[in-house]
């Protein structure tokens, strides 16, 4: 087991500066932190050759060092994706403020009045796997929602990482926000030291695989904001347009296959499964799905067969478990007990099934006639997402920038003591106030 | 170190078991669990007799034991405390439904409409000491959030609380809620090992000693709802309305000082520290409270003399520090550095300095010319408080009812697949519907 490291004086220094720096931009005004971020994309735009460049000789260390494709691919920034980050600031820039929002305010007495304002966490700690353009992303996230970031990228992504952060840094030197609110940890042991730096790190998100994520929500007391495993479900209900649900089994299956909110089982009604598994396995098949059933989907045409284990795999590729359940009940207990409570999704024609599959299950995400796939924070309307949270306590399912803000009491009296409520002289009178 | 144990097989048999009847419970509906919370009510005070002889037995047995008298002055239930209880339960019965409360509502396209309803956390795990009456207000909680609970409470309050949760199980007999959503750990093995239940329990609650919260914080993987410190803070500004003042720090201190929202340091404007000080020490020492100061503050009357601890420390008594600072950032330093972000105060006419104050330090509760002793639920008009989070994310504060519910998306298609959005074929129109 990897050990976690006590923060180096200077790492501490480090982020306490970065923390001082980021409760400045905290009082950074809507219009200051638009501009920020407009001035990052300029710049970045700007260094775009400096930063391609950088890149190019790490995917070429990379190749050169044997990592596998997929890896190397993942750490390709070419041209459009770094429009598509560039442009994601210019967005990010356009959605409403996320701070100062008042979501309570109340009299309590006369001249005595509570709000409730949504305000910055302070730093959020970013640990993430090749990809470089994460870096824009979070680096703008953070700077919308009036948070420091301490970033660390992979290490094989360390010269494009560190080549987007000066691009970053360098937009941000004129305006409104210290450029020292981004800071970029290059070493290992930095990285892990920053799960020890509560106090100074107020969220980790991590972005990577399952083993990554799992290793940082045990070895760190900082919140975690993220989820280990995606094991969704579909399940096909007895009374249920087949075409229909063949049509969302193969897009929430194929549609991206690596994706968390992929499903990996599909559970079939016993009653439907001999008109629905053939067309359903002919079309899966078209699109290079292998399946996986277990007895009576096998009696069905899957070809494969699953053993215990395949229930609770994320196989994050073209791979299916299938299994022929007895009843809605039995779908709502195998998923009970395999789920990771991401999202599930129930194919029904009957509305006393889709409410009841609705009701009881109890993922992020539960869905009725429509593909899993749709579990996203850009499909959901908010703009841009920090991940998706598999968590009980909210925030939950996909985040957006309301995942990087908390919220603060503010009270304001006029010389109110409690003891005259005490002695009742005085009472409260709890009148809500227009928001 | 105390160790934290696995769960024995036979608690985690129970822990399981309480779960899946805390699921139907979720599902019972609004008039179903204030039905239950009514007739917990009716039976616990038909019972009244057999728990106050209970608790008086748990009384005797304590004092033979020779615990300390203001131990054994929480462990006593008197009828007053008892109908407190009942009548918080009638009280919980009327408070609006926490569940199913629709927080978003968008079409995302034609006929695919998402929304965001508050659902419960699952099961809550409530470590409490001493006063038995806990068991009635956490018991009535978790029925009106529809969560299931597991309660620990003192070893010397086990009479009590047994005697306790027998009338409450006997009120849910009859009616829509099952009594073993509620279950009580008797052993100290137990207690520890409720740590453990991760998985089994969503939500931990300690009410008790700092010691016992930071014990709790830094053995479970659970989430923990609650706060160790409550450093708490006034500053008086240069100007300020010195009468005003006076009065605020004095209830901010005596009004009850074993409260976590008591102040325990005053820090002072040095040029208000000449006006302000000496009918300060004269009120607050007629008040009963000893004041430890730093030299300055000793130049204007303050008897004793603080050292570098006093800044630190949370009295839960009638002793307050006292600081002279030269500046509202010198004062804003302090809180930085010494402060629990709990709730932190400043007097001032000026209101700048109060904007600057309440932008600018980072507690659960930011108050402008009123006392911190105001930081409640009952008295923000939360009806019932579960308890203060001095945490980072929400929640935050005192915590009422929606401390202990989370959310789920649902999203409703007609056989909607997200590769008609990808190939262009269809476009998001994410339109807000009425909530």
């Amino acid at each position: 087991m990897t050990r976690v490291p006590d923060p180096s004086p200077e790492l501490l220094a480090r982020a306490s500066g970065l923390r001082r720096l980021a409760l400045d931009l905290g009082q950074c005004d809507d219009d200051g932190r638009r501009r920020a971020l407009r001035a990052m994309a300029d710049v970045l735009s700007a260094a775009r050759g400096r930063v391609l460049a950088a890149n190019t000789a790490d995917v070429a260390a990379a190749e050169a060092a044997g990592l596998n494709p997929s890896l190397v691919a993942r750490l390709r920034l070419d041209g459009g994706k770094l429009d598509g980050a560039i442009d994601g600031l210019r967005q990010l820039a356009a959605l409403p403020d996320p701070l100062g929002v008042r979501q309570l305010h109340r009299q309590l007495d006369d001249g005595l009045v509570l709000e409730r304002r949504t305000v910055p966490l302070g730093v959020i700690g970013v640990i993430f796997e090749a990809r470089p353009d994460a870096v824009v992303q979070i680096a703008g996230l953070a700077v919308r929602s009036g948070n420091g970031a301490i970033l660390k990228g992979g290490s094989e992504a360390a010269g494009s990482c560190a080549a987007l952060l000066e691009a970053l840094q360098e937009g941000l030197a004129d305006g409104p926000v210290a450029p020292g609110v981004l800071d970029l940890l290059t070493s290992r042991e930095e990285s892990l030291a920053l799960l020890r730096l509560d106090g100074l790190v107020d969220l980790i998100i991590p972005r990577g695989s399952n083993a990554l994520v799992r290793f940082i929500q045990n070895n760190t007391r900082i919140p975690v904001l993220g989820h280990a495993d995606g094991i969704c479900h579909l399940y096909v209900d007895r009374d249920v347009d087949v075409a229909e649900a063949v049509a969302i089994a193969v897009d929430s299956k194929t549609q991206y296959p690596a994706a968390c909110n992929a499903i990996e089982t599909l559970l079939v009604h016993r009653d439907v499964a001999a008109e629905f598994l053939p067309p359903a396995v002919a079309a899966l098949g078209a699109a290079g799905v292998e399946l996986r059933g277990d007895e009576a989907a096998r009696g069905h045409g899957v070809a494969g067969s699953a053993s215990d284990d395949d229930w609770s795999t994320e196989y994050a590729d073209r791979i299916l478990a299938v299994r022929v359940v007895a009843s809605l009940e039995e779908a709502l207990e195998h998923i009970r007990r395999h789920g990771s409570r991401h999202t599930d999704a129930i194919c029904s024609r009957d509305p006393a099934a889709a409410a009841t599959f609705l009701a009881r299950v109890d993922s992020a995400g539960v869905y009725h006639n429509c593909s899993t796939r749709f579990a996203d924070g850009y499909r959901y309307g908010f703009g841009a997402e920090v991940g998706i949270s598999t968590q009980t306590l909210p925030p939950r399912g996909p985040v957006g920038l309301e995942g990087l803000v908390t919220y603060r009491y503010r009270l304001r009296g006029q010389g109110h003591v409690v003891a005259d409520y005490a002695a009742g002289r005085r009472r409260f009178d709890h009148r809500d106030l227009p928001l």
